[in-house]
C-alpha cells in the first residue's frame, strides 16, 4: 500500500473558515476545519482502514502527531492544537504520551531503494578528493555505498559460528558460494571469491573464537574475512571491477592498549610503527596448521593479486576497497599498507567503521603519501576509535602541535564522518559503551544521517529490527526483542526420532583452506 | 538401524583361551583374545562403521567402555583391562578421559516405546493400594503414565506466552485444538476440551505474566491450564474414559513462605485450613474482566461436569486425574478437593510434581478421609516441596509427634516418590536449587528411575535434551546448549518486504474465554 510522506497537509483557505486535510499512512485521512471566530478545531471526518496490528497502531498515531504539528506550526494557540491532538488521538482509542511524538521513518516500505548508476563518481566517491563536501550534508550515492560495504563487513559476524558448542567454533557456517544468498546479500551484486583465515603467535585478549569440543576443524586458526568482487551488472554501474576484502573484527577490550609504546613494533622504514597485537594477526603463520601455512596477509593479496591480473588482462579497470569494524578496520589500513607498498598504482581505498587507532604519525603519513584513501565512519559514544592512545592524546590535547613531534603516538589516518547515536529516535537515550560500538548501530546512524544540523531523516529505509540483532539499544515502543539473532532453537533440530540433536554440519560447508573461485566462476 | 544392548558379552571358553566377543553400537564389532598364559589382552579386529558425527563417536566411545567393564570385572588384573581399554579408545582416536565412562543409554533410538494395555491395572496405577509395591521398583506402567501426566504438565509450559512484548503475553500460544499437536503430544490420545484461566486477589508474588504494552488481551487473567479426556483408542488401553485437568505452575519463590500463619485460611468447616495465596489463584473472579467472570475453580468443575455427564449417559466408567508442576500441584490439591466434595463417588487421583505443601494436617485427613488419591513426585535436592513450613517442621522434626497436636502445621497429603538428581549420568554433580525444581528434570529422573538402590536405568528412552530446554544441568559431554527452548529469532520473522517483524498472532490462536468442545469433538 502506498504511503503519502508524513508533513502533506494541506490548507483551503476559505472566507470564513480554514480547512486541513491531512493524508496519513495507511490509507487514514483526517480533516479538521477552524471556523476564523473559533480558537480550536472540529474534526468532522476520521478514517482508520487498516491498522490491525499494534505496530502500524503505533505508526499512525506517530502519523498523526506528525500530521498536527504542521498545525501547531500554523496556530498560534498552543491549546487549540494540543486539543486537536488529543480528539486525534483519542479516535485511534490510544494512550497519549510523550513517547509518540518519534519520527517511525517508512517502518513499513521494502528495505531497498533503487540504485543510481555511479559510474562516472565513483572516483570521488572513494576519496579523490578527500570526500571534501560529500560528508556534510552526507551525498546519498556515498552513503549507499559506504552502507554496502559496510554490510560486507557485517557478513563477517552474522555468517560466523560464535558456538562453543560446534565442532566448527571460529569458521564461517556456509560456504563462500552460499554466504551471501544465506544472509540476504546477492542484490550488492558481488561473488565470494576466496575466505581468509588468521591466527596470532602473541596472545591478543579475546579475538579469537574456540569450540569447547575435543575435535574441532582447526585450534589455531578462526575464520577472518573474504576476498570479494563485484559482477559485471555492478561493475556497470560501479563504473570498473571493484575487489573487496572485508575483514572480520571483535569488540576491542580496552587491554589492549594499557601499555602503547610496549606495543608498538616496527614495519618498512625505522620510523613506521603498528600496533603489535593487530599485525601479528595479519602475518602470523605456522606449517603445522592446517588453514594459516600461509599468513592472513599472504592469503590476501595472493588472491587480490590473481585477480587484478585476470581482469587486467581483460582491460578492465580496476579498485580495490578494504572494509573492516573494529579489529577489522584495524586489519584493512595494514591490508592497505602492504596492498599500496607492493601493487603500484592501484586505486585503494579503506572504509572502516568504529576502528581503534593502528600506527603513529610516520604510518599514516606513508598512507597519505601512498595515495590510499581512508574513510573512517566514527560514533561519538563509541570508545574503541579512541584506542590506542585514549590517556596519551588527552594529555597532549591542548599541546596538539607538540603531539607531531612524539611518532611513537598512534595517528588516525584520513577523513571521517562522525555520527551521534543521539540522532536516531530508535536508539535509547542512556548511551552504551558496548553496544555505541556495533557495527549495526553504525549502519543504522549512517541510513538516518543527512547532515551535522539535520535531524534523522524520515525516510530512511534500512531496517531498524536489525539494531538488536547482537543488542539491547532500541527503545521499547518498537518493540523488537534484544539480542534477537540467535539460532532457531539454538541450533538443535528434531531428528526422526523424536530426539532434539545438533545436526553435523553439511559436508559443503566444512571449511576448506583451498577453495577459491576458479576463473569460470570468475566469468 | 537397530542396536544391541550396552552388556552383551560372549565368552567363548576355548582350551588355552578366552574369546571375547563384543557388540557395540553403530555395528561396531570388538574381539578380544586372551590366552590363559598371557596377563593382557590382543585386540585382533575392530571395525567402525558408522560413527560420522561427534555425538555417535562419543557413544561408540561410551559402547566401548561399557563392554570392556564386564572384563575388568573378569580381570583379576586391572592393570590388564586399563590397558584393553586404552587399546580400544587409541582405536576410535578419542582422548581418553574419566568423562568417558558414561552410561549414555538408547540416545538414538525413538523416545517412545510400545505401549501396554493396563486396562485391568488402572485402579492400582492410580492409587488404589496408595501404590504399596509399585514405587520401588517402580512399576513400568506407572511409570509410563506418570510420565504421561507430567507431560500434560509440562505443555503448560511449552505451549504458554511468556513474551512480554506479545501483547498475548500470559495466554497460550496455541488454540485448545493445536496444543498437542504443536507439542508432538497427540500420541497420548487425549483432546483437549477447555482451556481455564486465572486471577488474583491477593498479591501473589510473580505467578502473573503481563505484557509490556500498552494494549493486552488481559490485564488480569492468565491461561492456568486446561482440561482434556481420553479419545476411545486410549480409553480403550487404559480401562476407562480419563478426564484430565493439567494446572499451569511456577517456580515457587521462598518468600511466599516468611509467615505460615498469617497466610493459612479456613475452608469447609474450622479445623481445615490450606495456603491463602493458592486459594486465592484457584478462587478469584471478577464482574469486570473478560477471562475471569467465573474463578478457576468454577471454570473447571463446570467442564468436569458437562464431561461426566456426557459419558455417564453412555454409561462409561470414568476417571478424574488432575496433574500440575509447582504451584500447580497446589492447585491440584485444592481442585481435588472441591472435586471430591462435590461428586461424591468419582475416582480422583492427583499426580504432583515438585509440589509445595498447601494445607494443614486437617486438610490432608480430609482428602484421605474422601478417598482421594494423591503421588507426589519429589527431587531431593528440590526445595520447593520443603515449603511452606520448611524452618517450623525442621524445628519440630525431634518432637514429630507433637506437630500432629499443632493443626496449623502444613502437612503433605498422600504418597511419594523422591528421586535423587545425583542418580542421573547425565546431570551435572553441582545442585542447583533453581534447576532442580524444573519440571523437565522430574521427567528425565522418572525416566531412568528403577529403584531406591539401583543406578539410572540404561535404556531410559526419554530425549535427554529436552532438560536443558529452560535449565543448564546436562553435563558438557552431551553438548546441549543451555536454556534452548526459545522461538526462532526470537519470534521476528522477514516479512516480503526484507523487515524483521513480531507477526500479529493468528486469529484462530487469539485467546478466547468461551471456547469449549462441542458434543461432536467429544465424538
Amino acid at each position: 500500500m502506498e504511503v503519502s510522506p508524513l508533513r502533506q497537509v494541506r490548507k483551503e483557505k476559505g472566507a470564513k473558515k480554514t480547512k486541513w486535510v491531512l493524508k496519513l499512512k495507511f490509507g487514514v485521512t483526517w480533516k479538521a476545519i477552524k471556523k476564523a471566530s473559533s480558537s480550536t478545531m472540529k474534526l468532522n471526518r476520521f478514517r482508520l482502514t487498516c491498522a490491525s496490528s499494534m505496530k502500524q497502531l503505533s505508526l499512525v498515531r506517530v502519523q498523526a502527531e506528525e500530521a498536527v504539528k504542521p498545525i501547531q506550526q500554523a496556530h498560534t494557540k498552543k491549546k487549540a492544537s494540543h486539543h486537536v491532538t488529543k480528539s486525534l488521538l483519542s479516535l485511534l482509542q490510544l494512550p497519549y504520551t510523550a513517547s509518540d511524538f518519534i519520527d517511525w521513518g517508512d517502518l513499513m516500505t521494502p528495505t531497498k531503494s533503487p540504485k543510481e548508476n555511479i559510474s562516472t563518481k565513483w572516483r570521488e566517491i572513494h576519496g579523490l578528493h578527500n570526500w571534501d563536501n560529500l560528508l556534510d550534508p552526507l551525498h546519498p550515492w556515498l552513503r549507499r555505498e559506504i552502507i554496502k560495504y559496510g554490510e560486507f563487513a557485517q557478513a563477517t559476524y552474522d555468517g560466523f559460528d560464535f558456538d562453543p558448542l560446534s565442532e566448527f567454533c571460529g569458521s564461517c557456517r556456509y560456504n563462500r558460494h552460499k554466504l551471501y544468498e544465506e544472509l540476504g546479500l546477492t542484490n550488492h551484486g558481488y561473488k565470494v571469491t576466496k575466505y581468509i583465515y588468521a591466527m596470532s603467535h602473541v596472545d591478543v585478549p579475546s579475538w579469537f573464537e574456540r569450540s569447547h569440543l575435543g575435535e574441532t576443524w582447526s585450534k589455531d586458526s578462526n575464520w577472518m574475512g573474504y576476498v570479494a568482487v563485484s559482477n559485471d551488472e555492478e561493475s556497470e554501474r560501479i563504473g570498473r571491477r571493484d575487489i573487496v576484502m572485508a575483514w572480520r573484527g571483535t569488540v576491542a577490550p580496552t587491554e589492549w592498549f594499557t601499555d602503547l609504546k610496549a606495543m608498538l613494533e616496527r614495519i618498512g622504514d625505522g620510523k613506521i610503527k603498528v600496533q603489535h597485537g593487530f599485525r601479528s594477526i595479519y602475518k602470523s603463520k605456522s606449517e603445522f596448521t592446517r588453514y594459516n601455512k600461509l599468513s592472513a596477509s599472504e592469503q590476501v593479496m595472493e588472491e587480490v593479486n590473481r585477480l587484478i591480473k585476470f581482469y587486467k588482462a581483460k582491460g578492465e579497470e580496476i579498485s580495490f576497497t578494504i572494509t573492516g569494524h573494529s579489529l577489522g578496520g584495524a586489519l584493512a589500513l595494514l591490508n592497505a599498507y602492504e596492498a599500496a607498498t607492493s601493487i603500484p598504482g592501484l586505486p585503494i581505498s579503506v572504509i572502516s567503521f568504529g576502528a581503534p587507532r593502528v600506527g603513529n604519525l610516520a604510518f599514516k603519513e606513508k598512507l597519505d603519501e601512498m595515495g590510499v584513501k581512508t574513510l573512517r565512519i566514527v560514533v561519538k559514544q563509541d570508545i574503541v576509535p579512541k584506542f590506542p592512545g585514549f590517556i596519551c592524546n588527552n594529555i597532549l590535547h591542548k599541546l596538539n602541535f607538540v603531539t607531531k613531534k612524539f611518532n611513537w603516538v598512534y595517528r588516525h589516518a584520513g577523513s571521517h564522518l562522525k555520527l551521534d547515536m543521539f540522532m536516531s529516535p530508535y536508539l535509547k537515550r542512556e548511551s552504551d559503551l558496548i553496544g555505541s560500538h556495533n557495527l549495526e548501530i553504525y549502519l543504522h546512524l549512517l541510513d538516518g544521517f543527512l547532515s551535522e544540523r539535520r535531524k534523522f531523516r524520515w525516510n530512511a529505509r534500512r531496517d531498524v529490527a536489525l539494531v538488536n540483532k547482537t543488542t539491547d539499544m532500541l527503545i521499547e515502543e518498537l518493540r523488537i526483542p534484544k539480542f534477537w539473532y540467535q539460532l532457531p532453537y539454538k541450533g538443535l533440530v528434531l531428528n526422526k526420532h523424536g530426539r532434539w540433536v545438533k545436526p553435523s554440519r553439511e559436508p559443503e560447508d566444512v571449511p576448506s583452506p583451498l577453495s577459491v573461485a576458479s576463473e569460470n566462476e570468475l566469468h
